[in-house]
């Protein structure tokens, strides 16, 4: 067989998706299996976005759409920034992309150079450091740890940057941790980054509608004297449960967001026009169903932190925002489980959890920061309510 | 501002876009003008296509798709290379992506080491040596002149191949020449194949339903010994009229697939679950479409080829497949517009065509062969008698 490349080497598939994939397998073979491994909506997405794809579809909207996306969709993706952020953002300072990941990989692809340094905060989403890797790049995790609430502090930044640093990523809220960036975190950060001047900043807002204290800031609008170097990512897949269409978007600088139309045009040509069509009635469409969503995760935040208290050896914090929980599993390792396995790494917990008590979460270690797991409550209360009790007796049943 | 990838340098907007875009200006100016600029059907995508992406996103199909491509559209995939090809394939040897291109991205991504080389036919559709570049390849293009009917010989296929010899590129039918590849043409590539077992084969058939004399052919059917390390790339864009929702699939080894899949995680996390619907409900649907385009297509190539073969200085041969004409325009170089401009290369053709005449079309040299035009005739009869008029009368003012 003709060889693979070495880009491939060392970047294994997401552990999330691993994990997801282990789950499936297991219900395929008639195991209730509780999954709790993905960042997933279990909302419907909103029938004006379904009737307006089906709409556009039935209108002839189905040739070659911009590369850069539809000129609807980039107005409505301008009212969003203005809406949300106070920010006036120009048509050619917008990017729509495959999902946020096809922003965030035509952003990398268009910037990192092999060898450049990427500085992602851990715990992290793990797509950043992969993907960074896969360009050419080089992740630079700096840790932030659970005393100082999962913050990037200035002052580590300012100590992780170097003259290859090409990116830091900024992702608020946090996956995995919830944590939201206030104001304040965002101001002491940017000081820093205003001495640094070759530094690019992608603020990944994905989860940004998901806040339950205060409100959510972001760092071009907190920091205007960056806006030349900041790249603000969003989508509607959180948002509006849309993550099956894969429509993501991004504002920034227009030289970076034409160097990522073109890079997108080598990548994939451009975005499906019916799935933009649908984005756009999202963002312009009632936004009832936002608040609706971020009543029902806030409630559920609520459901999983209280009842993870109660477990023997988790220690659970109350996260901001996003739909995730990161509870801190260090009393629980060096344990025995009923099945005899011993838990000596979170990866440990993860997969013994979902050997024996049919719950699928992911290990911190997928994340950059263990001991920990994450729990994504986006799915029902019910279940939620049941894979709490497992927990709960399984952490309860380590000897 | 920080910098861009030096893997951007030299890697322009593609020629196509270019020209798309610079027709799409004109008429935005209110300039009548005529784009045969982009391979892209007239028709509307299938009802039951539009149908089944709606119901499957009222169904609530709008959770992230797998990575691979859902179920349901692999298997109608399967079916369609038994039913088109012949080809037994099995789940596992299948993937879907962002379109043709978002395939052939995850491919070259996934194999292509920097300095690689990747074997390109010329002419050729401008993206095959761009995205080598693009990842870090070296394409090495192979002059397949007219002569020959633009068709790749084996000798000289036994020539380009080298040690550092990735990929080879096979495109039929072709764009932007319309060639399309018989059994004894693809036996003959195959012969030297089999003495190179560390070059893979990318058999790019996204025209295959678009083959006016005899049928199509394609390598993996032909030679089943190459089967280890060819990949087959298709899609709905084309044979459905389904461009905008960026649907496209390729059949290949077990190894191969599962690490473009892997690259497709890291590139876009999968693709629209929506979208995926449609597509397979046009591959499953009633294929009538197909043969209806079919004809259209075939009679708006002899009505092209026809008039063209009227103009002073072109030479238009009669392609066998594609919607693409390729007519040399070597009889018009030299001579002089009535607006003054001299024209010395098929661009400079190009240039005064869509400025004197109003008709957008794509110079050779986009493509790798000078000098030639590539007229896309995927659009209304009316609008193809028009443009060739502009043609013929274009050739006839030159001095």
């Amino acid at each position: 067989m003709p060889e693979l490349a070495e880009r491939l080497r060392g970047v294994p598939m997401a552990a999330t998706v691993a994990m997801t994939i282990k789950a499936r397998e297991m219900k395929a073979a008639g195991v209730e299996v509780i999954a709790l491994t993905i960042g997933e909506p279990d909302f419907m997405s909103p029938m004006h976005a379904i009737e307006a794809g089906y709409q556009a579809a039935l209108k002839g909207e189905t040739k070659y759409p911009p590369q850069d996306g539809t000129t609807a969709l980039k107005q409505a993706i301008q009212r969003k920034f203005l809406r949300d952020q106070g920010l006036v953002v120009a048509l050619d300072e917008i990017m729509v992309g495959n999902g946020g990941k096809g922003v965030i990989f035509d952003a990398l692809m268009a910037t990192v150079n092999p060898g450049d340094e990427v500085i992602v905060p851990a715990p992290y989403w793990g797509a950043y450091p992969l993907m960074t890797t896969v360009v050419g790049g080089v992740p630079v995790i700096v840790a932030c740890p659970q005393n100082n609430g999962f913050r990037l502090r200035p002052e580590d930044l300012e100590a992780a940057i170097g003259p290859r640093t090409k990116w830091l990523v900024l992702n608020s809220p946090n996956n995995p941790t919830g944590t939201a960036l206030g104001e304040a975190d965002l101001a002491g950060l940017a000081a820093v980054l205003e001495r640094h001047p070759h530094v690019w900043v992608m603020a990944d807002d994905m989860y940004e509608h998901l806040v339950f204290e205060g409100r959510h800031h972001t760092l071009a609008a907190v920091a205007p004297g960056l806006r030349d170097r900041v790249l603000t990512v969003s989508g509607v897949s959180k948002t509006y449960a849309m993550t099956g269409w894969r429509i993501g978007f991004a504002a920034g600088p227009k030289p970076l967001i034409k160097a990522m139309v073109t890079m997108q045009g080598h990548v994939a040509a451009g975005v499906s026009s019916v799935g933009q069509a649908a984005a756009a009635a999202a963002l312009d469409g009632p936004q009832e169903v936002v608040g609706t969503m971020q009543a029902a995760y806030r409630r559920r935040r609520d459901l999983v932190v209280d009842a993870l208290r109660t477990a023997q050896g988790l220690q659970c914090h109350r996260p901001e925002g996003a739909f995730y929980v990161y509870p801190n599993v260090a009393g629980c390792l060096g344990r025995t489980t009923p099945g005899g396995r011993v838990l000596n790494t979170d990866e440990d917990f993860a997969l013994a959890l979902l050997e024996e008590r049919h719950v699928a979460v992911v290990h911190g270690k997928a994340f950059g920061m263990s001991p920990y797991i994450r729990i994504s409550y986006a799915t029902d209360d019910a279940s939620l309510e049941e894979a709490c009790r497992r927990i709960v007796a399984f952490c309860a049943e380590l000897r």
